[in-house]
């Protein structure tokens, strides 16, 4: 017998129901042998976007029972909540219109040379779904990045079924969500296997080793997706794994930004760093703030905001213990003091909190470098511009790099823009990194450990994650793909001898 | 004191000259400092386009002492070298022009649309070189795979600065490789670090855990390789690694291909077989040749070609040791039958040779589905369409799958092309794999082992190893990078609100 899944409410610490129990060896090979028979199904594009448009339309029809029993299982609120499920339709959305016009198939074409030395044989290259993606939903996101999120989207997008991983914090609307997929996927005329829906600690160990499982994405903890990484590089057969690990998210105030705007920044910032509880992996975690007058003047702004933020219950009791954890651990640090202490509220939530270091302070502590999961942000005071620099010298691949500039002008600006791009993925000026587009030109990912990949896990090029090339050579053109014919029967966007040709 | 590192002829045995000795600790870590030190040097597209023009010139002025010195470290031949020069030269001045034009950046610019729910902001992303790259040159291309190769062209091209680890086959023409890069980066103004040479096994295995070194590329064996990408995965940090490891290049002849053309298939499969003396990385290692007469005929040609094939030299004598050894162990085999036996020929050269065995015996011995490098090939005969697609199941991962059909239709078509792409990156139709031609459109990768990620390693998409997107979020236009500003000033191709602005 294999354990039983509970639904738990984080607001009571109570169970819900029991929902299904965890996968065994047996049903994780069954889901991944669903979803690679699948394949042939959604190796027609115009029906995968047809059944991402149909996922869309069946989470919409389902909208109000999906966001009760999300919000009963992970007190993040009706009105994000639905939100979500309009982020999540707009994605399922947005990668049908991508895979309908095809552009992320890559098509070049080089036709044959025989006057070159060597002469050129004909070559036309395009891009070919993976296989079977495991996705490893997230805590924090139960339908944006869970089993209907963006790894689903792109992946099915591109072509590969996809065996999902539950997280435990929200099996419920796992499995309500699952079962929209299923519907849709019944009513455009594909298999189940299609998606698939796993449960499990052990299932979504196995999940990566299976070798049928081609690619994985992952968003999470470091030593969650760490430990999921190596196990991909260490397959027989390693596996494109790509993770999305965690990330302090820094932010530079310079001295004009505070001198122009203090209070606007402290608020907004306070707005930033409790948004969903503080439980957004752009949530800014470190920030710098320049020592002197327009620097307090900001960080009693910020902690008036945070004193004044509502407590709240995090996503389980897991996060709110590492929460308090790491609150307490970094505020017993030297130098470290805390005019809004982070810490509990009652036996369920917690009240937001607020830690300020000297820059010297960071040298000594690592952990202050690292993410802290939760409502607290870390500001460090720095005293000049090369103790600003010192402390970006120590900072990790990050999501993103925010920094607030004075309006007209500001002379640090053109060497911070340089020194974030080394690493971050996404620099955000004079707003807040939490809020993620998804559009065509987002890039959600950044040098390790915030990815354990070059590539993006939000917005259209995050297709670009489960394909690869394959060229075929001198080929009669009645036996290449539809794609790749002279004639161009389906009407793609081709590069042609080294020129767009669409 | 470290070891002396000597170039040997493989002719003789002998060695040549001491040509540098192997580089220490220290040493690694000076090459990979001056390289990261020339980063900023290397940002200026225009400098790194002349660079590798120039460097081309560099090596063409030295045509005639680099043919002669790799042919006595090689055996290769001056012909053939003389055209890898040729084709190397090519390389860096496509990559010349892929950099100059700017299409591989993939600018995408997404205005702010205030309208949506929720408002989207201006976001710009281009991609950024990552870093410095290691490159891991081959045995068996002293250029067009090595110090000056396509990694290191490509790299280049991307803004990377290049450490390479030299082959211990060829030290001599590296140096000499190495010495003509240093003259074009100071005819460019760029300083020397932008390539760094090191010799020594040692050396590469310090290489890739070295902290500012950020991703590598590789041509070599499975073992290597593999060690190598492992190295690369348990990284504090891990980096990207481009592995090409290997393959077995399965071609598979129709009934009907050898009913029409039996000779002229085993003639040419054979001139395919030996290029190179058998050492090339696409090299037919696995041949389905149809049970019966048509069959027979192909093979007694493919016979009496590779006996009539003069002996050579192959790079190094631990490779025809390997070869000897692989050759013997195959041939050894119950069921395998060598109706020409590779063997040694005297002390230094070897005999090409042909190996046929039933389909049956696949199943039984992996070692065929193995690549045996030089100059010998398996020939699988098959009794059955059940047959063929019992060996194609077993086909692992391979660079490429070339298929042999009757000119005029053939019923196998349709069928095989699909199956060659569950595991193969090139699919080549009634030509030879070998002649991997240097186009836009070419993919030189393949699933496991053939590569250990999704990239080509030769062709134009080859830069897209080295970079990786960043993205820009609501900043002032005077402080993006110019390839994002609005105006265009560099009149880059970019996505402009999801259309083509070029």
């Amino acid at each position: 017998m294999s354990a039983p899944v509970w639904s738990v409410d984080p607001r009571t610490g109570g169970r819900r129901e029991p929902v299904t129990t965890e996968a065994t060896s047996t049903d994780v090979d069954r889901a991944v042998r669903a979803a690679h028979g699948s394949r042939v199904a959604l190796s027609d594009r115009t029906a995968r976007a047809r059944f991402l448009r149909e996922a869309a339309q069946e989470l919409e029809r389902d909208r109000d029972r999906l966001v009760s029993v999300a919000d009963a299982e992970t007190a993040l609120g009706a009105i994000r909540l639905a939100g979500e499920i309009g982020r999540t339709c707009g994605q399922l959305r947005a990668f049908a219109e991508i895979a309908a016009a095809g552009n992320y198939l890559a098509i070049i074409i080089d036709h044959a040379d025989g006057t070159a030395t060597p002469p050129r044989p004909d070559l036309r290259r395009y891009k070919i779904p993976l296989g079977v993606v495991a996705v490893y939903a997230a805590s924090n996101f139960p339908f944006a990045f869970s089993v209907a999120g963006g790894d689903t989207a792109s992946a099915l997008a591109a072509g590969c079924p996809v065996v999902v991983k539950a997280h435990p914090d929200h099996p419920a609307t796992s499995e309500l969500t699952a079962a929209a997929l299923a519907r849709a996927a019944e009513r455009t005329g594909l298999p189940s296997g299609v998606v698939q829906l796993v449960h499990g600690f052990e299932a979504g160990a196995e999940l990566v080793r299976h070798p049928l499982v081609a690619a994985a994405g992952f968003t999470g903890s470091i030593r969650g997706g760490r430990a999921l990484f190596d196990a991909a590089a260490a397959r027989p057969a390693p596996i494109p794994f790509h993770g999305e690990l965690g990330s302090v998210n820094p932010v530079v105030i310079t001295a004009a930004a505070a001198a122009e705007r203090a209070e606007r920044i402290g608020t907004s910032l306070a707005a930033s760093v409790t948004l969903g509880h503080g439980q957004f992996c752009v949530k800014p975690g470190l920030v710098l703030v320049p020592a002197g007058p327009d620097g307090d003047r900001l960080v009693a702004s910020l902690a008036r905001a945070l004193a004044e933020t509502a407590p709240n219950v995090l996503l389980d009791s897991r996060i709110r213990e590492n929460f308090l954890r790491g609150a307490a651990e970094r505020a017993g640090l030297a130098g470290a003091w805390a005019p809004v202490p982070a810490g509990a509220d009652g036996e369920h939530a917690v009240r937001a909190g607020l830690l300020t270091v000297s820059a010297d302070a960071i040298a000594d502590h690592d952990v202050l470098l690292e993410e802290c999961f939760g409502p607290i942000t870390v500001v460090v005071r720095y005293e000049s511009a090369e103790q600003l620099s010192g402390v970006l010298d120590r900072v990790p691949g990050s999501l993103t790099a925010t920094v607030q500039l004075a309006r007209d002008g500001d002379q640090q600006a053109d060497e911070l823009l340089t020194r974030m791009r080394e690493f971050a993925g996404r620099i955000v000026v004079n707003e807040w990194p939490t809020g993620v587009a998804v559009t065509a030109a987002q890039h959600h990912g950044g040098p390790y450990p915030a990815s354990t990949s070059t590539f993006t896990s939000v917005g259209a090029t995050a297709i670009e994650r489960w394909l690869r090339p394959v060229a075929f050579q001198n080929t009669p053109d009645a036996l290449l793909p539809p794609e790749l014919r002279e004639a161009n029967p389906l009407a793609l966007p081709r590069w042609v001898d080294g020129r767009p040709c669409a």
